[in-house]
């Protein structure tokens, strides 16, 4: 497989918005299987669910599905272990120069991390700014503030990118991992 | 369709044991979700993988699976969090009176509780003894020594009965919650 520079920019350019969003997550997956066969940690994306309808047999031993539809998960997409740690994260993409826009998380996304966070797991999103092809580390605290307000008088709709620069930790964009964000928790989320 | 007593008879012994591992399933998590709600633990069942091949869009906003097939897949069914600790584990059942075959579990399990292990993660199978109604909590290192020595001399294809009367721990089936296996796990897990 050929990795030039450029013709993963090219990918990028052709692949556009919807694979964007394949391309975080793989991202992530790929920098998962380097923690993993490293012994780092063990953190794996939980399958897309998925609520089956019908199923025939058209050879044996292999069920095809024929009727299903995507249903809503539950909880985030990413959990694990790291050093003892329970993790438990989602990955979120923005367009938006100026903000992310808390319409882009699931009120039951915030629920599950907030019943992470209060058994002692370690929470957070990790956030892609696309225009500047930066990521942070959002802590599940930054966000559940920004969550909470969002409905009160001075609450905003969104985290502003100003909140990402000060207040939250870039995860540096390399080779292996490709995003090393356990080195971003290990330096600020771990006590 | 002729449907004579005789013939349901039929059915219901066929799905039978199909319906058992759905039941200790959703005994599973019926606990997990009574956790959930009085704030003890986080522990979730994975979604089953399914690769999808071919999606249609028959109705605007809502995609239709017409292809798709389950995968296997490459961690266990169940894992969270509980006071702090990364919680990990699959639900066996045997119709067995005398053992728990080893092929009931797969390879990849076995190396995913490894590592769940070596990260200092709470690993463990629940093993239901169909014939005794009895379920029993297998930590994770009574399982490998038991798998690793399969292909020995020595070893066996099975964990006997008799290992999981004196060397494991029953979980009691009771109403709220039904399997309160975190119950055992605090008790003889957590150090």
């Amino acid at each position: 497989m050929i990795n030039y520079p450029i013709k993963r920019k090219i990918q990028t350019k052709t692949t556009n918005y919807a694979n964007l969003g394949m391309t975080l997550e793989s991202d992530i997956e790929a920098s998962n299987l380097f923690y993993l066969n490293h012994d780092i940690a063990v953190i794996h994306k939980k399958p897309t669910p998925i609520q089956v309808v019908s199923v025939s047999y058209p050879a044996r031993n292999k069920a095809k599905i024929t009727e299903a539809y995507y249903k809503t998960p539950s909880t985030t997409d990413f959990n694990g272990i790291f050093k003892g740690h329970y993790i438990d994260f989602d990955a979120k993409e923005t367009n938006s120069k100026t903000s992310m826009p808390l319409k882009n998380v699931h009120p039951h996304q915030i629920d599950h991390l907030k019943q992470v966070t209060k058994q002692g797991g370690i929470a957070f999103l990790i956030v892609h700014f696309k225009v500047y092809n930066e990521y942070y580390l959002l802590p599940a605290n930054i966000l559940f503030t920004f969550w909470d307000e969002q409905h009160e008088e001075k609450g905003r709709k969104s985290i502003p990118y100003d909140t990402f620069k000060t207040s939250c930790h870039q995860v540096p964009f390399g080779y292996q991992p490709r995003l090393d964000y356990l080195k971003v928790v290990e330096k600020y989320l771990l006590t």
